[in-house]
């Protein structure tokens, strides 16, 4: 367990908090306040959070962390015998070591395009569901989940959620939007979904902020307050309600204020494709395209080990014999140097 | 919604961490770390609780909060069909929503005096359970569950933890002590159970933070590594493991870096026991002997409204028609001088 | 494994199945009819079930024993945060090995005389719950369960049920009755409960048919449909969904066809009576007053022990260091001789 | 709801017990046994299995039906994050409406061959789960689920059987084979698996009944006693323990007194191969190869319109446009005229 000094694009959620949210927490520790979310900056990030999604209505609640954010919000929606629709890669089906099946519940996976699912695959499931005159020995869809970004970093447009919520309404089951890095989506000029449409669109999601600056923390939102009898029981069921929640609180409530929030995400969806641009410059190919913070090289392993004592990023899957795809994160502490260097890098490899 | 101007003695985790912890958390800020745990400095903490308690093999792990820490830890030492003995006033059997019960144990309840448990009344349940000829009808005792300090603010001596440790290795139970509060047992003259010890006695116990002076986090120790084959994948299953690892992990190893745990404990300790003198001197009865950072006054209603615009505490239970237990706990940002008023508030009152 | 050579009282599930349920089997065994309960015999006894208790609408669902159909029940009408209230003495609270707790609900225990909880006792218990400012850190009572007859044989009157039911209706809690000996309360004069009565003031509640001579069965009835949304899908989740769903049908058709339900418990009930009466009259106390098909005396050990290789009980608990509590069970097979012999061989015990 | 005037082949226990067994239940029905399994006719029927399976030590258990059985079974062996690897067709996949769920374990699935896993699909997915660095955040694969035959009437062969026992074994997997019908998988000339094989190679698997000829029931043996610290335990919790255990015993005393077991299901296999034979000569195909006593022709939809008032078959899937995959079921109390019946009016519709 040594230091890492190399410039590593592993991950977004490598370094500490933004400095300002830092400041934010030392401004505000002495104060008293009340515990488990009930103190007046987690109301302020409440409000905050329900002016930007023009929601005046919607609840929302704090949690520490994604996998916990995600299995607590499907046992609010769902009861135990339904299941939830989900891409193969999403993050619940492969990445949250059984927390959706500790709730009851089955993982409805369905085949994805670079992360996404369709609003035809989601209606065809339940078609095949309610056609099935021994339905009720299969497992219900009661929800479906995305995320977006997906775990590609790419995006749904409105047109597609749109069609998307319209199959979940008409099949009477949830729609909830997994937003662990949902700023890189608001963020960029590609997106076309709002916090409002999403709102409008989703029956739950959640603004993560983990990926983008937090030192720890995810808002839940659930526009619809008539949805929300029973997240706060369901959440403290799971130990997943902080004592001292003004910690979340004063994050998001910071985040939000100056839009500090989109400031982040901009600048690193702005480095993610000058990263992504370059890489494309040298002949390198993607998995997907670059639409957030991710970018997804299929790189020889060679040139990956010619740069590898100064440059590393994720390992994301082996694509043949002598090249794997290899994934590069931008957080809010990657330096714009740090872009130009990898892609300096990499140029001198391919010579 | 308003900010809290009266001084509220209501409990230990109002305010947010202690200065030193903040200092340390923007010192480490910028570094790159491995997340889930996995950084250097999570690291050194552990090491440092492993020289604490001498025992170099343990597993230590971080965890966000209290009952999260215990739905976890029990959910990974039991099958899920054997029960969990605990005192009726235990907060796995009051104040956890149930989420013991989420991984399909049942908390087995017994009378407790002040809090606490008998290592005689332990060794009844076992035997009543292995004399009766149906026992397959009825819940295993697997595990018994303590606090060091209880609800109570009481201590287990060092005797009464060996008896009950002797009980449980007799019958095979495994023995978990929670210790949300342990600092100020650890740092009361009137405590003769050590770290150690505590390693020697019990299977897993934990060692709280954010009622000490942490943002948020526990440190859960498990002494025998045999034991932890299975805690990091249930401990996922749960969402409680923390992408930006090191947000606990630094708390901790500065908590145990020059003694600071020990010299918060110690100072709200005797805090405490002035605040306890105090009260006994002005007549007031107690619920339970004041033996850490907590005190439970049996307060007439009159005195509590009297001195209720400048000084609160936290509603324990009504103890008749005029009267109530309140508890007043003390925390790293309560001053001395807070104390001495509250005394001489309700010096006034008594007239 | 010997074979039972000697009378034994030990329970109403020693036997099969009565012989008039045995001969409908053989005569039905040849037809072919659909499975998991969509065949004709169980759509009939449904209908002899809704006949009988006046609720045309009732959803009627057949089940293969009592735990099972306790614990189906339960999850299908709570979320799994909320808790059951029931007796100390509750089948569910002490001899189901946590099924209860399997679908992550809390068995709230109250107090009981005699098996039975009072609607005082459940209001406060309620109350209690919601004048708590922190209640959702504790579990939600979301049901009652009562047993009719109770674990001691005893009763509740129509008076105290329908108190109960008022409680319940009043704070939005369900109210579920286990009838696993239900046939023998309702065959019983002392009873002025009747299964519309059931139906009228329970959620939901089951006739039980293997503690009256069927082979297996419990037949559980949800009298307003607008409840039953979803048991059979939890149902099947449960695995509590027999394949070959007539064999349970055929039984309970042919138990209510003619009236054998009623006999069969009649019968039962008057020699339960008998034997009451004549151990009290050989000077025995009772632990509760004998109202169905048990008996409950408080022996000496060394009269149990001298007619032990004739006649036997069961074990119900210790009473003291010399006398212990026995339970006596009629079953659909017992002969009146039986019950005369074993009053005799006490009376010359008693000498 | 109308009485089946067809000949339907829908299904395999669509009528109720062979004669044999019923006769049997009557022969004992009035003697008075222990409950819940420890009775002499469920320790006769367990002496024959383990003879049977010449494992003396074997544990053996009786339950009602074959989702209790698996979902019991699973959650016996597995810890609650351990995953459970089956086809994608395999009955815990697809029929058991999240059974598997309920016990928080995730169903791993896997491409099938007419219903088939190979040893080498298993090793990867093992393989690929311990090569994944972060592989405490995905599900740990600790068990693997066959059926013998499959839900497609095919059979794994003793080589077969053999390769995936041993990859389980290095990986420190167990295996489990469902055996709802594997009397017709012993029946069968085509099959060189033993009871004794199963027994050597698996760690649990069971002996079905329910689809055999048994009113209920299906025996499960854990060959391995070192292995079953904990099934009756996990039993009782998920109310899969019968309160008249003799019913299953007795059933299953009769099953394998004389042979009656194979005697069933080799006229069965006999009359498939017939029916299976029939088909192919009309030039129907399959599905899959008929192996057991079931047969998977697909139809056009207008043969089996144009017979359908005579007989039925069960709906499969649908093949095209214009035809379907239809399962013929032979069960112990299918006339062999009914099959030459069938033969014969597909005969005509083809003209």
């Amino acid at each position: 367990m040594k230091k890492e000094t190399r410039l590593t694009f592993a991950s977004d959620y490598m370094e500490g908090a933004h400095p300002l949210i830092l400041r934010r927490l030392a401004e505000t520790n002495a104060e008293k306040t009340a515990g488990y979310g009930l103190d007046e900056y987690s109301e302020s990030a409440r409000e905050k959070i329900r002016a930007a999604c023009r929601t005046p209505e919607a609840a929302v609640f704090f949690l520490a962390g994604g996998t916990q954010t995600n299995a607590v919000m499907i046992d609010a929606f769902l009861r135990p015998w339904q299941g939830v629709i989900a891409a193969q890669s999403g993050h619940i089906s492969v990445h949250e070591a059984g927390a959706i099946e500790f709730g009851s519940h089955k993982v409805l996976t369905l085949p994805h395009r670079a992360g996404k699912l369709t609003a035809e695959a989601i209606r065809k499931c339940m078609e095949a569901y309610l056609q099935d005159a021994n339905h009720d020995h299969t497992v219900m869809p009661g929800m479906v989940y995305l995320s977006q970004p997906t775990e590609y970093g790419t995006l749904y447009s409105l047109k597609e959620l749109e069609a998307i919520s319209a199959v979940c309404r008409d099949a009477d089951m949830r729609l909830y939007v997994d937003g662990a890095r949902l700023a890189y989506a608001l963020a960029t000029t590609e997106n076309d979904v709002s916090l409002p449409d999403l709102a409008r669109l989703c029956d739950a999601f959640y603004i993560g902020g983990t990926k983008l600056g937090a030192l720890c923390g995810e808002a839940l939102v659930i526009p619809n307050p008539a949805l929300d009898r029973d997240f706060r029981y369901i959440q403290k069921q799971h130990g997943a309600r902080t004592a001292k929640g003004r910690l979340v609180g004063v994050q998001f409530a910071e985040l939000l204020r100056d839009g500090l929030y989109a400031e982040i995400a901009h600048r690193e969806d702005r480095l993610a494709a000058k990263l992504s641009a370059g890489l494309e410059a040298l002949g390198y190919a993607l998995l997907a395209p670059t639409q957030t913070n991710q970018v997804f090289p299929i790189l020889p392993d060679a040139d990956a080990a010619a740069i590898a004592d100064r440059y590393t990023g994720g390992f994301w899957q082996r694509e043949d014999e002598t090249h794997s795809v290899v994934r590069f994160c931008i957080s809010w502490a990657t330096p714009e140097e740090a872009v130009d260097g990898l892609l300096e890098a990499l140029r001198e490899v391919r010579g």
